[in-house]
């Protein structure tokens, strides 16, 4: 069985070395010539949208999925007629852009924060006077790490924050004063099976996601766990999903979506039954999925633009180490390393000597 | 960084993988076209004593391994003489005869069972008169998965067994009435650390290793730790070793050892803090070794000969499947599973769901 991925970055990586266990092989499709999976598959290298390449990884692969979202809808499109492609076109149409997606968690009940669509500079000031400060501009589309987004603190930040966005379509959204940033990843397979994982705590720094936590019995699961099925059923979604969110005492909003699998679920590789990698191949292959059930405490701590040597992170007892064979470069994720714990004062131990080591480095 | 390995299997491909998370790549050297690990790094695809690719392999690995003993003393020199090799050739030459092997086992005192040279039929039979009955009769070298072993039972068995070596040199043991088969796994880097894991208990069924289960606290273990420590200081050995051993009657005895990372070993893949596949990598490249302690309760069913349905398997609850992407062969190992559980009556309860499986479609 032949999987294709657009993509050759290390989620496909992890997803292809999760793959090979199960018999699978990998056909990535990315325009770079050292991106850090193709040494895992055979690369077809060239543009996502090259008609000649889309069409061999459509004839080779048995099944195709993508690692990033930003996926062109003509691209989607093809592969679709062609072959069977998870997750459908649907999702990524509604995760590329920031206000069909606020819309469609409208829709479906899964609140977000105030927003507001801004297509001018008197717009902006517009929906300023009801969404009140602070809050961010963000661009509609191609935003990720944080790009393309805007603290607005004051009316003076208005101008700046607007010329920025060099006349993209943008939303402008109230800022969440968050008890907590937390994410959920759950799987559905072809045949509507659904897993969920115990919930990620997540820090962002710089926009740039830090450090994830799994939560073990955490009160705010089963909120999380409601919202993201309304998700996969409203897409007919089959693979791994990651949904973004805030809690506010005690309650939870929706930032965004991801389809695909995501930065603050690596943890699972090591810390939970079947990681989001297998699980996602699982799923896209209407397989029996996995149990999700933690193993022990676990969390995982992000290397941005850097890396320690790796005697120092060996040296971390229980470190987990995923290079991505990139070369370090500012603002670039390049590794992380989990750590596995018995009790969190044993985990919070770990996480600061990760976090020191990738503190050290740190070029984001 | 580049890992060289003679053999392509299913050994240098779980090293592989194993060693994508560490910055790694590989190069094998095997003959087939198909082995197993090719699609996982670049394949030198040749005899394993062909210079021309032997050259190419020392010039461009930075550290050459093996994924079976029978490596030609001839090509272990060259490679030792042309880039650094681990395990030093010094543990296959030993490994690779039963005999010398024993007399190795005898003068670092390590017990082993009563045996004798055997070289012509009249020194079988004069053997026979010391070690009594049963016994087993075994070629010196190839010998593999029960191949190349005859049981004696009694004088008539004498003659076929002996017939069936073909003038080859033999060693005759006495057959050990033994409570458990079980083996101990190490890991030595190149600046002598060691690890060890928690001692394997095997059940093997016609000289083929069936059934892995992971033994915490173990009262063997610290007799185990002295043997393989005694074997690792003697062979000045860097990498993963295997010791096999009988228990009987609380006390242990050598069987045989590999100088590899070893089938009863699999289970640490997900049983144990970090795997045997990735100590191994980690000793031969002299980084630190990684904790040993094992993650629940764990057990590995090895599938010969045939496999189940994907679906069957992975329908088994916490069932991680490794498929070797080898054609189903009489005899041939192709696939293993390992469960985790909490509890003793839940991991036997998954162990048997398994043999169910494995026995449906074994063919060895």
């Amino acid at each position: 069985m032949i999987v294709g991925i657009l993509g050759a970055g290390q989620l496909a990586r992890m997803i292809a070395l999760a793959g090979y266990p199960l018999g699978l092989r990998f056909i990535f499709l990315d325009p770079s010539s050292d991106a850090c999976a193709n040494s895992l598959g055979e690369h077809l290298h060239g543009d996502y949208n090259d008609p000649r390449l889309l069409a061999q990884l459509a004839e080779r692969a048995d099944v195709v999925t993508y690692e990033f979202e930003n996926v062109p809808a003509d691209v989607a499109a093809f592969l679709a007629a062609h072959t069977q492609v998870h997750p459908a076109p649907k999702a990524l149409a509604v995760a590329q852009d920031r206000l069909i997606e606020k819309a469609f968690f409208h829709d479906i009940g899964i609140p977000t924060a105030a927003y507001s669509a801004v297509d001018s500079f008197e717009s902006l000031e517009q929906a300023m006077s009801i969404i009140g400060w602070p809050a961010i501009l963000k661009s509609c589309t191609m935003g990720y790490d944080g790009k393309g987004q805007s603290l607005l603190k004051s009316a003076e930040d208005l101008k700046p924050a607007w010329d920025q966005l060099d006349g993209v379509s943008a939303v402008v959204e109230a800022f969440v004063p968050f008890n907590r940033e937390i994410s959920i990843i759950a799987a559905r397979n072809v045949s509507g099976a659904t897993v969920f994982y115990p919930l990620s705590e997540n820090l962002h720094r710089g926009g740039i996601l830090r450090v994830s936590k799994s939560c073990d019995n955490d009160p705010m699961q089963k909120e999380a766990e409601i919202y993201i099925s309304r998700l996969m059923e409203a897409l007919d979604y089959v693979g791994v999903l990651a949904l973004e969110l805030f809690e506010i005492d005690g309650k939870l909003i929706a930032n965004e979506f991801a389809p695909r699998v995501h930065n603050s679920g690596h943890w699972t590789i090591e810390g939970a039954e079947t990681s989001q990698f297998e699980n996602h191949l699982r799923a896209i292959l209407d397989l029996p999925l996995g149990n999700t059930t933690s193993v022990d405490k676990t969390a995982m701590v992000n290397f941005i633009g850097g890396l320690p040597l790796t005697n120092d992170l060996l040296t971390i007892p229980n470190a987990h180490l995923h290079l991505y064979d990139k070369e370090p470069r500012k603002g670039r994720k390049v590794a992380h390393a989990s750590v596995r714990a018995k009790t969190t004062e044993e985990l919070e131990s770990l996480i600061k000597k990760l976090t020191t080591l990738a503190n050290q480095v740190d070029n984001s």
